[in-house]
Parts: structure tokens; C-alpha cells; sequence
């Protein structure tokens, strides 16, 4: 099996790549630009650039892929603030010249790194796929834009799944990008700080997934079998407020750190959580990591790292 | 007033900078891609290029428009599906450019061309703006994204208003573009050939808007007071198929010609039709030209061009 695999330097990409390219040659484009080339496994061949400059794709002629999993990407929606514009190229531009270049060159299957963004606020209930869509930053926006063209795509004959990614977590995050994954963020500030600072309401939740649970899922999405478009929450379906995470870090380090709370970030969503019941049923995937367990051996790397 | 109206080559640019010319210094953007400088009115300002080009924008340093209204773009579904990179850069990342320079520009009031388009098929009733949204094409999912934008930038301030037009006719169309505008492609190939190519089923069906009542919602959303984020159907609110037009064609030509069926364009929508009232209710607008009125005129034109 051939797979081209984008991201591969960042902490998801680099993840289910060392997963499959057990069973696959893995070819990668990364631009390094968040990313760290050690991260990514020894075997895959790196092609160094972006996935919308068409210099780029074009040289991936003459490959015989059996999939691409688009995973590169701008991952941040604050970070989507301060520069829209590479947002919209890197998240949005970037998936529709891979799925024209999937589609001329007969790849069949194409999974896309979503996110749990594309719903926005306003979920009471654990949310649907079907559910409103309610994007509150530019990141979310282009997500939106990109899981259209892949629907899109699928009357042409391509397989494609979108795989929306509540907030992961676990070893290999980047704890120097404090701008992206909360967990990561608070682990890095504790580890190096000794105290940590909330940027908006500690009543705020997230809906944690481990990314075992993450890179798990992307291996199911490749043998899916339905034809057409799907797409897929991928999340625990149990929330976690800002302040349990707190009082969970502070029995697990055995430490009474203090905390700061100041103002929120530009787009940031309250919280919503997701229903995990399809990919249950039409991937054959649930998370099976406890987050009692995985968060306490995150925090243990986070500080063994350091 | 100062005004940037962008895409006064254009069919709708150049008919709305014609009527608020009249009461304003107009300055457009327009890369003369499928409009014609002859149409612009002479005392425009024009500044030849592509909205979504930073040199471009560049050039607006130092103005002060009161208003934009961002009415250039490529406007054709079908054309949509032979570039979608460039329908994306010129319908989306351009809004994204004019907003943020907006922003930082303070000015106040964004009005953007949107289309019937971003509703998709599978409406029954007439579509409200807040049903669901199904796109079927790449000029409908990057359409989609504006709007967003334009929701987003309301949240530091701006006045954005989203005008979702339906099948615009009228005196002034491009009757060389046979991809764009469903009466003027009927109407050129009656004046050039005396018969109808009709691609896709007759049973289809639209809701025809004439020019004029379209520039008087450009010139009402002007005025509108109503902060945030706004979007209106501008539609006639009544929906005419294929094979209506064709009867209404032969009676007013007086001529039995010929119409031959063939098969659909890609993303083609089999119909919707708008409901108006919001429109009405908020923007004190409403389509005051019959369609048999308005249709018979537009033929006359087209006869008398040639």
C-alpha cells in the first residue's frame, strides 16, 4: 500500500504515520513551519513545501497512492487571527489542489484531519454530524470549506471522510506552540512555570481524545468501505470543564500550583461535546483510553521531557 | 460618498456603480476577465486588477470609502468546476482582503454579491435565510465561506451585509458568455442561431430577478442601519421552469423556432425559489418589475443589439 500522508512533522500526522507505515510507504509534504522533521518516523520520504503550492504537487507525479490523509495544516484557530490568509491557503486551497491531484491520478480514498470547530458554540446536546454549524474563527471557516469540496468530490467517485477531531491530547504534542491544544498549553506552563494562566472562563469544556484513540481512527477511516462522503466525530462524548482539568492536575503532580485567569482568545468556543454513536457504528471505532489514565501519563512526559 | 464598488465591468457592477454614481465618487477593482471597461460608467474610477492581489489592494491606501460593496468575482457555477483554485482566490480570498482592509480602513459598511447558489437543492418551500445550506458546486462553497467572513468581521464592528441574488436578468447582460446568466444564453442563441439548446431538464426552474430591482437592493442595503451581520433572499419570490420561459420566448418573438435537450452542466441545481419577506421587512425592499414586463424589454434589447 502507498499512502501520502501530509503533516507528518506535527504531532498528529507525525503519529499515524508511525502507525502506518508499518503497512504502507508513507510519502509526507510538510513545511516545517510548526512541525520538527525529527518528529516524523525514519521511513517516510519527505517532500518539504506547502500542499497548495502547485510545485509541490507536482511532484508527486507519477505516484500510485491507495490514499491521502490530509492531516498538514494551520491546527490553531486563535492562530488563524493573525494571518487568515495563509489559513485560507493552508487549510482550504491546499484540499482542493489534493483532491484535484486525487482525483486525476485515480487515488480513491481521501481523509481529512477536521475539527470539532466546524459546530461552533450553541450545542446544548452532545453534537450530531448533521448538527448547525456555527464557525466563530477563520480556521473553522476554511475546515467548513474544505469538508464541501470533499463532499463535492465524492459525486466524482472519490471516498472521502472527514474526521472531526475534538481536542487531542497526549505525548509528542508541541510544548513549545502556546497558541494550540489546551492540555499541551497548561502541561508546558506548569512544567516550565510552576503555575498556569487561563486565558478565558474556567467554566469553558472540552471534549478530550487521546491521540491513540486519534491515530486509531485514521486506520479504520482507510478500510472503510461505503462509497461516498462521510464524515465523523471523533471525540470521548464526555466533557471536562477547565476547572476539573485544574483539580486533576493538581492531585496528579501532588502539587497546589496557583492559577491566573485573564482574558480569552479571539474566537474561542464555551464548549460543546461530542455524540460519538456514528463512528461507533459506521467506522467501527471508540475511544479507549481513559482520560484519568492518559492525562496522567501525558503530564509524567510532559515533565520526564523537560 | 466615497464608494469602492469592485467589478463595475461586470454586468451587476456596472449597472449598481451607474445608478450610486450618481450620488457618490465611485473607485473600482475589476481584472476585466469576463467584463468590459466599456461598460463602466465614465466618471468610475477604475483600478485594473484582481481583488484578492495585496498590490492591488495597496493601491486603496489613503482613501476613505464609506462603504464597499464587493460585487466582482467569477459568477458562474459552471465555470466554477474548470478552475476551482481560481474561483476560490477570486470569490473567496478577495472578500477576505477587502474585509480586512475595510477593517483597518474604517469603513464601515460591507454589501457582498452572494448567490441563490450557497442553498443547494432539496428546498421545497420557498427557502427562508436561515434554512440549511447544500452547495453543489465550487462557486457555492466559496460563496458560503464569504458570508462567513463577512459574519466573523461583524464581530469587531464592521456592518456586513450578504445579498443572496437569484437568477438576475436584464438589458446589459453578456451575451457572448454562454456559461453565465440562463435568459441570455436562451437569448443569444435565438438572435445568433433562431434556436434553444436547453442543457438539463426543462422541468427545471428559477426565480428571475431583474437588474433593476437588483440595484435598488444594493442601493437600499446602503442605507440600512442595522448593525452586525445582515443577509437577504433578492429574488422575485416566483419561480418560472424551462419550459414556461420557452412558451413565454415564442409568444413574445411571435417565431415557433426549434429547442433541442441535451444533458445538464456539472453543480447545476434543479431549482429553488426565494422567500422575500425578510427583505422586505428589513430593507424596506421589493421587486417592483413584472418578469412578462422585464422579459419581453430584455428581448426586444437582445434583438436590437445584434
Amino acid at each position: 500500500m502507498k499512502l501520502l500522508i501530509t503533516g507528518a512533522c506535527g504531532f498528529i500526522g507525525s503519529k499515524v504515520s508511525s502507525v502506518l507505515c508499518n503497512e504502507a510507504s508513507v510519502t509526507t509534504i510538510d513545511n516545517c513551519r510548526t512541525g520538527y522533521v525529527s518528529n516524523m518516523p525514519r521511513n517516510v520520504r519527505l517532500i518539504r513545501g506547502n500542499c497548495q503550492d502547485p510545485d509541490i504537487i507536482m511532484q508527486l507525479e507519477n505516484e500510485n497512492f491507495d490514499a491521502i490523509l490530509h492531516i498538514a495544516g494551520q491546527s490553531s484557530g486563535e492562530i488563524s487571527f493573525e494571518d487568515p490568509i495563509y489559513d485560507l491557503q493552508t487549510n482550504t486551497q491546499s484540499t482542493l489542489m489534493l483532491l484535484d491531484y486525487a482525483l486525476k491520478n485515480r487515488c480513491n480514498t481521501f481523509i481529512y484531519a477536521s475539527t470539532m470547530s466546524v459546530y461552533g458554540d450553541g450545542h446544548i446536546a452532545p453534537v450530531l454530524e448533521g448538527d448547525s454549524l456555527n464557525p466563530s474563527s477563520f480556521y473553522a471557516i476554511g475546515k467548513i470549506a474544505s469538508e464541501q469540496y470533499l463532499k463535492l468530490y465524492s459525486s466524482y467517485g472519490l471516498r472521502t471522510i472527514s474526521l472531526r477531531l475534538f481536542n487531542v491530547y497526549g505525548p509528542g504534542q508541541n510544548m513549545k506552540n502556546m497558541k494550540q491544544g489546551m492540555l499541551s498549553i497548561y502541561l508546558s506552563q506548569l512544567v516550565n512555570n510552576g503555575k498556569i494562566v487561563v486565558k478565558g472562563s474556567p467554566q469553558r469544556f472540552r471534549d478530550f481524545v487521546h491521540i491513540k484513540d486519534v491515530t486509531n481512527a485514521f486506520h479504520k477511516a482507510l478500510s472503510i468501505e461505503k462509497e461516498g462522503y462521510s464524515c465523523f466525530n471523533i471525540g470521548s462524548g464526555n466533557k471536562k470543564s477547565i476547572n476539573e482539568i485544574i483539580e486533576m492536575m493538581k492531585v496528579i503532580t501532588e502539587k497546589n500550583f496557583p492559577v491566573e485567569y485573564t482574558a480569552g482568545t479571539p474566537g474561542d468556543m464555551h464548549g460543546i461535546v461530542a455524540n460519538i454513536e456514528k463512528a461507533n457504528n459506521e467506522l467501527n471505532w471508540q475511544p479507549n483510553i481513559d482520560f484519568e489514565i492518559g492525562f496522567t501519563e501525558f503530564i509524567n512526559w510532559g515533565f520526564k521531557k523537560e
